[in-house]
This record gives C-alpha cells, sequence and structure tokens, in this order.
C-alpha cells in the first residue's frame, strides 16, 4: 500500500489516493468479486463501453491493491447474493484494500462516501460486506478543518482536568418543559457535574421550545459561573436545518452556552459542516441510528472508518456507547471505537476528540472503563445513572465522581464505598 | 391508528402523532420489548427516573399503538441480541406500531429521524428491526416544501408526454474530461435521448473539473436546444457541502441546466433542505449507499418508509434501482420501490415524484417495466445499456425509444425488432 500511499517528491496531488480495506464475503472468486467492485466505485460498469480505453483506466481506475483470504463458510451470512454456476457454492471471506486516485471526486467528504460506501452495498457478488477502515491522503486534512476545540478545548471551556468531564444527559428525554429542565440543571450543578446534554429526542417542541429551554438552563449555568468561576458545559442539541442551526448556534453564544450539539445521521455530512464553519463552540456529535451501520456483524461500516470522516469534518466530541450498555454492543467494541477517537488522523493534523461514552452508564463502569481505556481524555455520561439515583440527583453526581476518583487512585470500587455511602447506594441500586 | 391521525376540530397540533410500523424480531415477550422500544424513544429510560411522572408519559410517552404477531423462528435471524433468562429461547417475529405525539421533537425530519430510526436500532431485545412505513402528521406537510417540479414540471422541461423519460448515465462513470463528455454528449442527443446524468461518482475533480463540464456540456445541449427547440435534461451532479451547491446550482441555472443531482446520504437531510430552499430546477435524488439500509432483510429501513422523508423535503426524481438490476434487489421490490414514489403522501400535498430506474438497464427490461408499474412517469435510465451499445451511442438510444414503443403499442419484443436492427442488436448483445 505504502508505495501509493507516500506522495513521491514533486508528484501532484492527483497521484495520491484513497485507501479503503473492507471485510467481504462472496461465493466467487475473491479476485474476480474485488476487480467488480473496484469497476463499479470507478471507471467500470456491468459491461465494456467504447470510452474505457487503457489510458482512462490507468488515469481512474480503482486498483485491488490486496486481498487477504481469511477464511471459508458453507452458508451465506446474508441471503439474496448471486452464486456463480457449476458446483455447489462455498463462500470465502477476506479483507481487501481498494485505492482510488483522489483525482475522481477531489477532495469532498461528500463525494468521498459516494466512492467508498455508495453502490458497492447492493452489489450481487457478495453475501456479506463491511467497511473497515480508510486511509486517505493530504488533500482531505488540507480542505477539512477537524474540531476547533478537541480535548484541550473542551477541557479548558469545561475547566476540568486530569480526569474525565462527569456527565449526563437530561432526563426523561423528553416531557420536561424549560423551568423542569432547569431545575434539574440546578441539582445538577450543586452536585458538581461538569458536563449536560440534551437527550437526542428533545429538540425544539412546543413543550420545550429551544431557546426557551436554552435561556432557562444559561440563567442556572451562568449563576453559578458568576458565583464560582465554573461554567458547567451543556452540550444543546441544535439539530435542524441548516438555517436553524446557524441560528440556534448564535442563541448558545449570546447566552454564553459552551456546546452544541448535533445528531449526525440526521445532518448528514453537509449539513455538519455547514453548522461547523459557523461553529465557535465545541461540537458534540451524536451517532444515533448509527446501528445501521453496526448491528450486522457483516455488513455496514466500522466505527474506527466512520469516525474518520467526522472528525476530519470538524467534530469535537463522538459518541462510542459504553461497557456494559444497554444496547447490543460488546466492551470489545466500544474500546475499539473509543481508541480510535484518540489516535492522531493524519501527523500535522491530529483531530483528536473525546469519546463520549453513554448508554446505561453509572457508577459501576468507571474503573472498567479507565482500565480499557488507559487514558482520561473522555466525557462520561451517566443519564439515568445519577438523575435516577434513589437519594437525588446531587447523590447521583458524587457517586460518578467518587467512582472516578476510585478508578484514578487505582482503589477496588467496594472499598471507596465504604466511607462514600452515595457512592454506596449507587452501587447498590444499579448492582450488575 | 385512525383516532389519533386525525385531528378532532379545534384541537391544536400538539395532540397530531407520527405513526411508524416496524418488523421485529425478539426472544423476549412482545408487549415488553414494544415498551422498551416506546420508552427508549420517548420519554423512558433503562431505570425509572424522578420527573418521570404520569402526566409527563401522558403527553410525551410513545404509545405501542398495535402489535401483530406473525411468526416463531428457532434461531436469531442477526447475532447478539439478549435473551431472557430461564426457558430456551423462542424468538417471535412481528409488525408493531408505535406513535408519537408531534410535540416531541416538532415538525422536523433531521429530528424525526432521532425518533423512528435512532438508537433503537442498536436496543439488545431486538435480533431483528426494519421501519417499514411511516404516516406524517400535517404540520410536516405544511413546514417542507415537497418537490417544486415533481413529475409534471419534468415533463415539461424536457418536452417529453405519454411516455417514460428516455435516461442514461455518462459512462464511463470517471475518466472522461469536460470535451469527452460533451463528445458523449453530443451523441446522444443525436440519437433522441431526453435525459443524461452524471454517475454519482463523478463530482469535482481535477480531471473533470464540475464548472467546465457544465460548460462543455450545455454548449452542446443549448446548441441542440436553438436549432430544435428542444432542451435536453441533464441532471449534473452537485452533491457537497452546502455553499459548493449553492455555488453550482448558481452555475447550472446560468447555463440554461435544467436538472442537479444530489447523492442523499451524502448530503443528509439538513444538507438536502439547504439546497433544496435555494434550488430553481428539479431535483434528482441519488440513493447510493442505500445498500446499508437494505441489504438485510431483517434490518434497516425499508424504501416506501425513506423515500416519504426526501419527497417531503423536496426530490422531485428518486432512485429506485432497476428490474433484472446487477444488485441484489428482487423484481418485486423495485417495483413496490417504484410504487411508492407515485402515491400521494397527502392528499393536498401529493409531492409525487419521478422513479428513476437505473442499475443494469437495457431494451429488455422495457415492457416488463410498463407491466409492473402501470405507468409511463418513470426516467428509465441505461448506462452500459446505451453507451455499451455494439452499434455506437445513437443505436442504443434508439434500441431503448423503440422498446418503450413496443411496452406502449403492447407489442412483443421480438417482433417490434423484426423491423428495427438497432433494438434486434440490442437484444443480441445485452441478452439475458
Amino acid at each position: 500500500m505504502a508505495d501509493r500511499a507516500i506522495k513521491p517528491p514533486g508528484e501532484s496531488y492527483v497521484r495520491d489516493s484513497i485507501y479503503a480495506t473492507y471485510w467481504l464475503e462472496t461465493a466467487f472468486p475473491l479476485a474476480d468479486a474485488a476487480a467488480a467492485m473496484a469497476g463499479e466505485q470507478s471507471s467500470g460498469t456491468f459491461l465494456p463501453v467504447p470510452g474505457e480505453s487503457e489510458a482512462l483506466k490507468a488515469r481512474s481506475a480503482a486498483v485491488v491493491e490486496r486481498i487477504n483470504e481469511l477464511n471459508t463458510v458453507s452458508q451465506p451470512s446474508l441471503p439474496g447474493a448471486a452464486v456463480p454456476k457449476g458446483e455447489p457454492p462455498v463462500w470465502r471471506q477476506a479483507e481487501v484494500v481498494l485505492s482510488w486516485p483522489i483525482a475522481n471526486m477531489g477532495a469532498s467528504l461528500p463525494n468521498l462516501l459516494a466512492t467508498i460506501a455508495g453502490n458497492l452495498f447492493e452489489l450481487r457478488q457478495f453475501s456479506g460486506l463491511r467497511l473497515l477502515d480508510i486511509t486517505l491522503p493530504e488533500p482531505f486534512t488540507r480542505v477539512y478543518p477537524g474540531p476547533a476545540f478537541g480535548i484541550g478545548g473542551t477541557r479548558v471551556l469545561a475547566g476540568v482536568k486530569d480526569r474525565p468531564l462527569i456527565g449526563t444527559i437530561i432526563k426523561p428525554s423528553v416531557g420536561l418543559g424549560p423551568e423542569e429542565t432547569a431545575a434539574t440543571v440546578r441539582q445538577l450543578i450543586d452536585g458538581g457535574i461538569d458536563f449536560i446534554k440534551d437527550d437526542e429526542l428533545q429538540a425544539d417542541g412546543p413543550h420545550c421550545p429551544f431557546d426557551d429551554r436554552v435561556r432557562a438552563v444559561m440563567r442556572e449555568i451562568n449563576n453559578h459561573a458568576d458565583r464560582t468561576g465554573r461554567k458547567v458545559m451543556y452540550a444543546f442539541n441544535l439539530t435542524g436545518e441548516v438555517d436553524e442551526m446557524w441560528r440556534r448556534h448564535d442563541l448558545l453564544l449570546e447566552t454564553g452556552a459552551t456546546c452544541a450539539m448535533v445528531s449526525l445521521h440526521s445532518v448528514g455530512l453537509s449539513g455538519f459542516t455547514a453548522l461547523r464553519r459557523h461553529a465557535q463552540m465545541p461540537i458534540h456529535a451524536h451517532r444515533n441510528g448509527w446501528g445501521l451501520f453496526a448491528r450486522s456483524p457483516h455488513f455496514g461500516i466500522s466505527y474506527v472508518a466512520w469516525q474518520k470522516l467526522w472528525r476530519l469534518a470538524g467534530a469535537d466530541h463522538m459518541h462510542v456507547n459504553g461497557l456494559g450498555n444497554k444496547f447490543c454492543e460488546t466492551d470489545d467494541s466500544v474500546i475499539t471505537s473509543a481508541r480510535a477517537c484518540l489516535i492522531p488522523l493524519a501527523e500535522d493534523k491530529p483531530c483528536l476528540v473525546m469519546p463520549v461514552f453513554s448508554s446505561g452508564q453509572t457508577a459501576w463502569q468507571a474503573s472498567a472503563t479507565y482500565e480499557a481505556l488507559g487514558s482520561t481524555d473522555l466525557i462520561y455520561c451517566c443519564g439515568g445513572g445519577i438523575i435516577g439515583h434513589p437519594d437525588g440527583i446531587e447523590a447521583g453526581v458524587h457517586s460518578v465522581r467518587d467512582a472516578w476518583a476510585a478508578a484514578i487512585a487505582g482503589a477496588p470500587l467496594e472499598d471507596y464505598a465504604k466511607t462514600r455511602p452515595e457512592l454506596a447506594r449507587a452501587l447498590e441500586a444499579f448492582g450488575q
């Protein structure tokens, strides 16, 4: 791969290549299936056409860089794929790397998507297909901004060093009015919370209009900041049409808010970039709908590949689910995702982002999370795990802060809880 | 369902509901699994929280409207789901209808997505989950514009009545320069083509910059229109960031182009709406990446549900694949999708769009397409099936026009081909 990934001196950028690694399963010879995919996603189609000259192919055809056969299975993972005529079929699984010259589409993330994750997912040759990873050439890191705040900027704004941001999600997710939300926020602040976010279901409905919610919540946050110098970071969900997001962002700026949350699948890459270019605060990237890409082990897009797109586009915080979550994802997969957020994208543009742990999180998972991630650069969000604490919201915050203090100190959680009744109550109430 | 779908006289719009129908599979009792999904997607979370009052639930909780058990299976369709403790599990499949008050999120398509197609796809209760259909209350049709041109406007601009628009995709998909593209366009025009589109892989790369391509292609199209009064519709792929799409659209307007193509998954709902609100020509909606939602029969989103979002947002043409296509989709599924595009969304806002048949299409599929769809309101796109015709591009266009004339006349294709050598050659070359 390296020979095309590294730009030779004096070469123009059109020789730079995009690399994508896929896991695939096919009953056809691997080389044929990979070639069909490369053709479909570049200059080929289902039959030869006159303009497809050797010169054109040389400048535009996707290249099958590598095929590693992994395994064979006697049943296809997904129904509906074609099989070759003749012999009873055997399905081969392989890891395949394709490359494309960036000249095919230019340094455009929306257009990149059509190339690396477009029609290929419907090709009849495949009974399984997952995009595992991507490597983008330098023009992409030149054109796209990456996060404006990232880990360091988030820590400065939230006033938190050397430990995770302890966060929560307003619960119930929907139904509270602006003043009820503000009352919950007040209790969270009193408890010492670092970070609060809207649920992704909370938007701008008539029960809890965005503007009223922002004004009521920021009144509490600003009052506290005025008294103590510490401003809690609240990620307001401004997901909407582009003009709505811009207007909502400006209200956040006006009221002194320090974080904007957006649902990535709802707004898309172009909607996101329109927000990013306008934004003057960290963007908290929610991945709801992610299951569509991840729920089948034989199909879709890996988080490792996917998060690169949004980091480059400018997300500051990326959701990664959590250990022992309420969803289907395994702990290994969660940690792989979170670690990916902390690996530089490029030497001159690392685009590091805060992984956001969320979904069924309580005091229980702090130590295991710290141990597995090996970093405190994360946002640890407990919704029910704080707001549902039997002794109330403040006790909920304390329990999670204590659990993280124990984790960082390397102290066994149950020992630590002996002298900390709010932590003890949390461990009892949320026992696993 | 109807009691909440129809607005009682005098009620404000906050009582209106969104309905979504899911196919699901679970090892848990159906009522419990459906309730968990309704909770997760509205006011509930994984444990009770203090603010979740009866009054709040009454105004905000999603309602399980209906559960129809369909089937039981002895193996889960997808791995990774939880099973209840105790007895060996049985997986039940069912159709379930949920409803939400629109007040939860307001009439916003991006926020609707987080509710109907968000975290629920990751819930551990389900070993299969597909969003089958949605019904949106009136505020959505009031807020969103729908197609500005639709079927009638497209026909006027393309000058085509009483038959499908015969279309093609420039092939090779990528690699041709602007003048090479224009030369192909000239041959297509001479052959009598109605509609041409960029391949979705063709964007704004250095080999074929958008502006140069538009100017070269429109020179040919305008020359022909000046001579004959007939302007071929060319859908230029303007997919990109919002500001790029606006600028590209304005160039299209300036050069007299009559159609803008966009990749829906690349730009997202918010990106799309930003284009729609600016656009003064039909928007050709490409669905590349659709396989992510459709490839597993046990998971994802049905086209019937999905196309409603984009029609409401303002697409004029929607891709539906084609009969006997090069992908995995069955003909039945293709026709269900195409028919859906021709069913009114609402009485006062039908939002009808042209279904676009594309992927491995040639003269062969015309009759079967017409018979199955029962309408000529479609765009029939043959890429290789026109540009790969053994006697050249003009012969390719003629073969497809003849095939459609035969279909509409109800004449058997092979009989019709006896006096039409270009059709005969196409049938021979693309024989199935």
